[in-house]
């Protein structure tokens, strides 16, 4: 609940904060601009503000000199807001009054306690679990064999049956057993062939049962380390009595070898290609685990499953099947349901006992990580008409409900994961997240994520930026810039036409930070090829829009993106915005769930059984689709009537 | 249908034969003694008989000389009958013949086809199985993964559905399957979690598919090659038009490790033993698979399964497992059902595809060779009462008929096979088979395995020449040589006295084969606890042998033992003889039969689940029944009526 009011002078606008909040982020989330150009670190000094009224804690800084400080004044980025507020904005970074009517509040994004309840109906019952049994020693009127003994046992305390058993548990079982006094924990593992005894450990160890889930993406590769009996992402103390969240992510190191799934499969087609993409897939998973195993403390013995959803290619890869197939017409994977496999056996760093999960695919181009996000956002439990979208390297699209689903991958591209862009960058740490441009001075407001010196641009901040051109009359409807404006910021540079974002002092790089005119288009075929594909799939079931009831919006986009600004460029339609919800990595969110209940482990094959994969490169119409999209929002403005309205309002007020 | 009628001078006794049989071995299945000591390899010379009338064929032999030869002298051994013939003994062959009438002919042994029926109603439809199937190539409008349009094809042509897939099949399955042109055959095994999908090869190859199956004993280890299309042993060409059957054995190497199951678990118990006593069993299994493969032609990669049957330790040992609770009271294995495991994952020479089925066990001294043997003779489908015994290394029984099973192990020791015994050695080439004793001279008339020199005794040879000494007076019922004789053949060697069948310059050793008064000693131990585990099996269930409506012989005695002689040393029981079966070894019986049915298998799963196992080392009673039967044939005369009064008779002819 927000508990402080800070009031921005000298437009009068009011905005409510938790205490505690800083200044900058409250502000840009807000829609009020203060230029700002070093992404929060610190160092630009650019967001000078004046606390007029109210306490707050801020550090002193080279940028202010004792008698600013002295005077109120402060860097709004690293200010945070101890009380109601009142507080004013230099004149350098005001922006004209008449335009700020436009903005408004947008945040849909849930808490991860939340999303992780978009599934309803589920009980913490992970498909991996332990139990604990004693066992009555062997005499020699029952000496039955040790095995015997033990499954016995867990059918009459727990009623489990029909258990098949690992062969490595035999091989250690009544040495163990005898070790332990008869008192022991048994891992289990629920596979599509039923109970699975996996795992044999003295005494009782109940209390220790943890997973690791991978959203093995193309260009990023995420992990989480789970506890599965709290069902809950562990906790990582940071120092200060709270906790962060144990997840870690990385590049996928295949990017070395191409950056998007048709430039790896080329590259697994040369001698030993398909042997080092794997390797080196592997060798980005062992990181990841590693550091989720450092950063929280967890004995590595003690994590007993992984469950891994990647796309089509990516699992192919990981498991060393030849992707060949895959890109050559008419498009077939190997195969789309993967039997359990041992993370040994691929040369992953658990345990020996510990299997995989490697969620169902649909089809060459609909993977395993849109089946898990379908399974984790809970369309699949829903009546609710749902569109599923998937921004990543690909752009993969789900239509449907509890009913049907049917999908489609638009061949995206990776733009909005910062790739094939000139100063892109993944949502990393000093990654460009949020941009307000300021109309009048064309002077940026930038925030990175960690609030550090800015590296380059993730998705988040793509769409922003050319939110923020379009809408500023910087560039036009084409994605074209103005050549006839005043500023430095905008400029001919090496590619061409572009606008500089952070100039290099300001910068964790060593250059300036500037988005071309290349990026652009790039950025403009990507949306347009979203767009065109939710049409299509749309239009497959004589449906529209409007007709759809929620419109889930998953991808590695920093933490969110901006509603308002992605549907203004024509990257998501213009439809009633209480219809939208920000899932995050959806990815991982179902790999999750998955790992929390063995219930979803069976609605996962469910889904992948039941989605309908529609080819687009087979559709006639999708072409014509994409050319009426790539334009700022779109060809045909009457599906964009807000946005339309509101920049002619915008380009109104700016010229009076 | 014997066609020929020898009538033996002076005795008048004739038999019926087939035309080209063998007159030794002719005449001793009578019992009709000729002297021979060399084993039927025609080199001792004794065997001499005189042709009277009829056609023979016969070659010149240094022993005979041109005279005798022109006489109509041949040697028994070498000659085979062409008509019917009319045959004198010399004098110093010939037993009283007021003897002769006890002597009964007795051949309980089926055909090989005969015995593979005695299980019913079970068609061919071999648990590993090829299916062909055509498939449509993949389109855009059909771009399935090529493993789920494998599936599926399988689902639609055949039924069968719920396939799980081995992860060697994904690999290679894309390539191979546009490289075949999508015409395939692909092999399917069904395990206890349903079916498996292990191979897909190019094309319709559906008429090449076997199998071999192992009986892995503690001493000897079988192997046969199976067609599994023709549910048969293999036939291998024999040069001459025929066919002989694609089987071979070795001895098990880890016998170096020691003789029974016993000294073997000490040896696993040291630094390095188990992993030994598991490399020299493999080894032995690769070379009677290299054997096999050879002697029949059959490339290796057609072979797609592989059966196992063998006792519970040996099964430990051959997967690796350590059997030390095996050895200590209270007698717990680690594992009776052991799942399904790649041939190659334990070295085994075979395609990486194949997956080994393992015979379910029942205890530390019941194990997978007994469970197939009770399958493979069919007792678990009838009514009828039926005691099994495997007299191998160990003494199995089983009682019981298709509603329950009740079982034991008599620690009897490998004596019947050979081993623990001077001369011993197991049915091989060379081996003493078959034994008659002249109770006049106390000459001896030997045929070994191949008519070839005899290199030592094997089981039906020992059982053979125990029941003629003990029937010619020549040992008592103590099994203690009489000492005043009148014969070099009984004498006091090394060991004590000892009864000589063979002198050095007659056999294939270098040496005298003879029986020791201790080797009588072992076998009588043997034979004792075999008998007393049977009686306390009845005893347990309040039935005696009388109530017994089959009595089923399994064992590695040559190619079977002469059953008046077994039950005239009280080995088995006397009851009606046409109520006992010979069955060969049984674990290969039920090997095979397994290999050919998947309703088999199942029922080898249930057997071993409804057997109830008889700890005798438990039971009180069979310390005292264990001493009342070491005594020829029996401390209770009466249990052995016709016996006794047999050997009264026959004691009486000969003083007379």
């Amino acid at each position: 609940m927000p508990n402080c009011t800070i009031t921005f002078r000298p437009s009068g606008r009011k905005i409510e904060v938790n205490r505690g909040e800083n200044i900058l982020e409250a502000a840009i989330a807000a829609g009020i601009h203060v230029n700002a150009s070093c992404g929060g670190s610190g160092t630009c000094g650019k967001c000078k503000i004046k606390i007029v009224d109210g306490k707050t804690q801020s550090p002193q800084n080279p940028k202010l000199s004792r008698g600013e400080f002295d005077k109120g004044c402060r860097l709004a980025c690293i200010t945070s807001c101890l009380s109601d507020l009142d507080i004013e904005i230099p004149i350098e970074s005001q922006v004209d009054p008449s335009v700020l009517k436009l903005k408004r509040e947008g945040r849909y994004l849930l808490s991860p306690r939340d999303i992780d309840q978009l599934v309803e109906g589920w009980e913490v019952d992970p498909a991996v679990f332990k139990r604990y049994v004693e066992l009555d020693p062997p005499s020699l009127d029952d000496n039955v064999s040790d095995l015997t003994r033990l499954l016995n046992a867990l059918h009459k305390e727990y009623g489990i049956k029909g258990i098949s058993t690992d062969f490595r548990v035999i091989m250690k079982v009544s040495r163990l057993l005898r070790e332990a006094d008869w008192k022991v924990t048994v891992t289990l593992v629920l596979t599509r062939k039923g109970y699975k005894l996996i795992n044999v450990e003295p005494g009782n160890v109940l209390c220790e049962n943890y997973s690791i889930v991978v959203d093995l993406g193309t260009t990023t590769v995420f992990g989480q380390l789970l506890n599965l009996n709290r069902a809950e992402v562990c906790g990582v103390p940071d120092g200060m009595g709270t906790f962060t969240m144990a997840e870690a992510s990385d590049y996928n190191a295949q990017i070395s070898y191409g950056e998007d799934v048709i430039s790896r499969i080329v590259y697994s087609q040369r001698s030993g290609g398909l042997q080092k993409l794997q390797e080196v897939i592997i060798s980005t998973i062992n990181g990841i685990i590693e550091t989720l195993l450092q950063m929280s403390g967890i004995r590595r013995d003690l994590i007993s499953h992984l469950v891994i959803a990647g796309n089509t290619t990516m699992t192919h890869l990981l498991l060393g099947i030849d992707p060949k197939y895959i890109r050559e017409d008419p498009y077939v994977p190997t195969a789309n349901f993967i039997p359990p496999v041992r993370a040994v056996h691929l040369g992953i760093d658990l345990g020996d006992h510990v299997h995989i999960y490697i969620f169902p695919m649909v089809a060459s181009y609909m993977g395993g990580d849109i089946v898990s996000g379908v399974l984790g956002s809970g369309i699949f439990q829903r009546e609710t008409l749902t569109l599923y979208m998937d921004i990543g390297t690909n752009g993969e699209i789900v239509l449907g409900n509890k009913d049907w689903l049917i999908s489609a991958s638009c061949s995206a591209g990776p733009a909005f994961e910062g790739a094939g862009i000139k100063c892109g960058t993944r949502a990393t740490r000093g990654a460009i997240e949020r941009v307000s441009i300021n109309p009048n001075t064309f002077e940026p407001m930038l925030l990175t994520i960690g609030r550090t010196k800015p590296i380059g641009i993730c998705g988040s901040g793509l769409i922003d930026t050319m939110a923020e051109l379009f809408q500023g009359g910087i560039i036009d409807q084409n994605g074209k810039f103005r050549r006839e404006l005043n500023t430095d910021r905008v400029r001919k540079g090496s590619d061409g036409f572009e606008y500089v974002l952070a100039w290099k002092e300001e910068t964790g790089i060593k250059g300036d930070i500037v988005l071309t005119e290349i990026d652009i288009e790039n950025l403009i075929r990507t949306k347009a090829a979203i767009y065109a594909g939710c049409k299509i799939l749309l239009d497959s079931v004589d449906l529209g829009f409007h007709d759809v009831e929620q419109i889930l919006i998953a991808g590695g986009f920093g933490h969110s993106i901006d509603l308002d600004k992605a549907i203004s460029i024509g990257l998501l339609p213009e439809v009633d915005t209480g219809k939208y919800l920000f899932v995050g990595n959806g990815s991982l969110l179902g790999a999750r769930l998955l790992s929390f209940s063995k219930d979803l482990l069976r609605e996962a094959e469910r889904i992948a059984h039941m989605m309908t994969n529609l080819e687009l490169s087979n559709n006639s119409s999708f072409m014509s689709e994409f050319v009426a999209a790539t334009f700022l929002p779109h060809t045909n403005s009457s599906a964009f009537p807000q946005v339309t309205e509101r920049i002619c309002e915008y380009q109104t007020a700016k010229a009076s």
